[in-house]
């Protein structure tokens, strides 16, 4: 017996228009073999989600091949067999010899199949921005015959135009999203600690929503008083307080999509300012959404969003959101003024407001919505309020 | 007012010893100025665990200063300015505009201030082999004077070597890690989703032990059946049967350290192979702890488990753990034969026995241990059971 597929969260029709986009990139660069080593983009073009991304591995893109070939650890070869489309034959594990070893890594192994294929003069192009200059080198010295071209988020470009398949997934963790936030809103009290009520969220976006589990745990912050002005922290050991103000940024997952949310909650009465600040970020964040048409630009949503902010009287020095998708954020088109990426259907965005003014104060919203004819329509049903509880 | 600083996992004292030490490894290597980029690394030197390392930022490390100084996004100032034991004029924030700018970013505002303090022509060390290959490009130019000196894993090393109150954190990370391999116990059962023990299991890490809370969480595998031969897939919307078979890896983390730990669960009566598996493997653990003492080498202990192992009639191809602490993996010594790094007390380990031997067999089990003078000494309690539910 050997391992066999699992069951697929899309069609092998959904991925071959997949690569044939990527391909067609390709003939634009006159590439003949790309090396896609961003964890997301190979989700994407193969439906791989385990996670082995922190040893070397590769999924090769050949013009003349239809299927790619997935080169990654030995012991992770069982879970690329099961998880992607492709053919068991095109899942090479290479060897344990390669792992910690100073002198060859599995990059050498990428290498040598892609000079086995005879790939001669022809260019390879990798995702050079986010590999380690030694492999880059390594690239360059062994096969030294082709050209090494950079095609950095060449890929992830693709994967910003999302098809109703991957909507349909997206709108499936917008919906653990909004289950995980609708469960803080139950958890969060005087008396309780963080971490309680942390597990208790966490826990809601793994069980997920409408008989549909999360699939990982995705990135979860929790910045309560006296941190509301931090962004990026998980939770302390801190009790919540009469008086508390909690910023909480979350998303469900499913096979790899995101649909991040942010919401801020008192415990109590909100501050004025807090309160003034939540009824102009919500304004902002409606002149957004209507912005976000087809055919405008990310720059014109964020000049909606910033006018319109500015009349309440605040500003927001960061970007107002980002493309999503993925493991969360594409590294492609942002939401900010001089962002000239013209919108599409089915681009999706995480409009994030969060607003971290000084260091005593931080206010947090956000949705998570796909471009259409009429402006952007968000995934996430749980209502624009500053909860107070 | 504003953000005042948090409570501190360690003492300032236990700060300076760590940067006395990569002070005197700085000096060996004739460097003035070291930029730790690594997240474990920079939480080691300060005490931060806010997760910014997504975007660009560097704790410089001068021989001229008592403390390092931070230079990262400005958003996330606040969470550095809570965290860490320096002093706030040490935190350093750069400006939104250098955020998704292809232009320039927050390595250059690192770069800037290094040459601000007039490092000349003296050397910067990098961690080179984890950076892009265009920002080790953008050091080379920009600080053009200076010479470029890959550092990576310096620090790393010197991480290697836990303290008293290092050890004291992973053991509550380890208690942890038993608390939630017990909820596993209790939960894993015929007719439960996969997805939903997750939940319960993930929630447990959270929540912690003994009044101590998890602080994060970390990577958690559930491979079951037909998946026992996967390894870092986490889950699946599948139910657990009678006769399923279930492998865990998973751990507490307390202000970044974690005890990984491992274990295989049986729905009814294992099979005859995974029982001798069993057997074999758990042998090889207690020959590998028994031969952890300090003056022997990495090798030492991967000749003990796999001669031991081999006796009872099975091989294991992957190494048999690896140097393990804050952000579980350090990437230095491996229990693998041929690696001589020879032990000291307080070296800590995760001795991951995990063996996928086929397409259809694979079997987990693992402990974090400390070296001392009569062997390793495991963090965790959790008997070393083949735990048939």
């Amino acid at each position: 017996m050997t391992m066999a597929k699992g069951s697929q969260p899309f069609p092998r029709s959904e991925y071959l228009r997949r690569l044939t986009a990527v391909k067609a990139e390709m003939k634009l660069r006159e590439i003949e073999v790309l090396v896609v080593t961003t964890p997301a983009n190979i989700t994407y073009l193969s439906g791989y989600t385990s996670k082995s991304g922190y040893v070397p591995q590769g999924l090769v893109v050949s013009l003349k091949d239809e299927e790619p070939t997935f080169i990654t650890r030995r012991m992770d070869g069982p879970a690329a067999i099961h998880q992607m489309f492709i053919d068991r034959g095109n899942v090479i594990g290479y060897p344990e010899a390669l792992i910690a070893n100073p002198e060859r890594d599995g990059y050498d192994a990428i290498i040598e199949f892609i000079l086995d294929k005879g790939v001669g003069r022809k260019a390879i192009g990798l995702e050079a921005k986010f590999l380690p200059a030694l492999t880059v080198a390594k690239f360059k010295s062994r096969a030294a015959e082709s050209k090494i071209v950079d095609c950095t988020n060449a890929v992830t470009w693709i994967r910003g135009l999302k098809s109703d398949l991957e909507i349909a997934l997206m709108r499936e963790a917008a919906a653990i999203s909004d289950a995980g936030m609708l469960k803080a809103k139950d958890v969060i009290r005087s008396g309780v600690r963080e971490a309680d009520a942390s597990a208790e969220i966490i826990a809601a976006l793994v069980r997920g929503a409408n008989g549909k589990p999360g699939t990982d745990v995705a990135s979860f912050y929790l910045c309560a008083t006296p941190r509301t002005s931090t962004c990026h922290i998980r939770w302390t050991e801190d009790v919540f307080q009469q008086g508390s103000q909690i910023n909480l940024e979350l998303s469900g997952v499913r096979h790899g999509y995101t649909s991040p949310l942010m919401r801020t909650f008192s415990i109590g009465k909100p501050s004025d300012k807090i309160r003034r600040l939540h009824e102009g970020e919500v304004a902002g964040l409606e002149a957004a959404l209507a912005a976000a048409k087809t055919g405008r630009t990310c720059s014109d949503v964020a000049v909606a969003f910033n006018t319109t902010l500015k009349k309440h009287g605040f500003e927001k020095e960061s970007r107002c959101g980002y493309a999503v998708g993925i493991d969360w954020t594409e590294p492609t088109a942002s939401l900010k003024e001089g962002d000239m990426t013209v919108l599409r259907p089915n681009m999706t965005f995480h409009l994030m407001l969060g607003n971290w003014i000084d260091e005593d104060t931080g206010y947090v919203i956000s949705e998570t919505f796909r471009v259409t004819d009429a402006g952007g329509e968000p995934f996430t049903e749980v209502p624009r309020e500053l909860f107070v509880l």
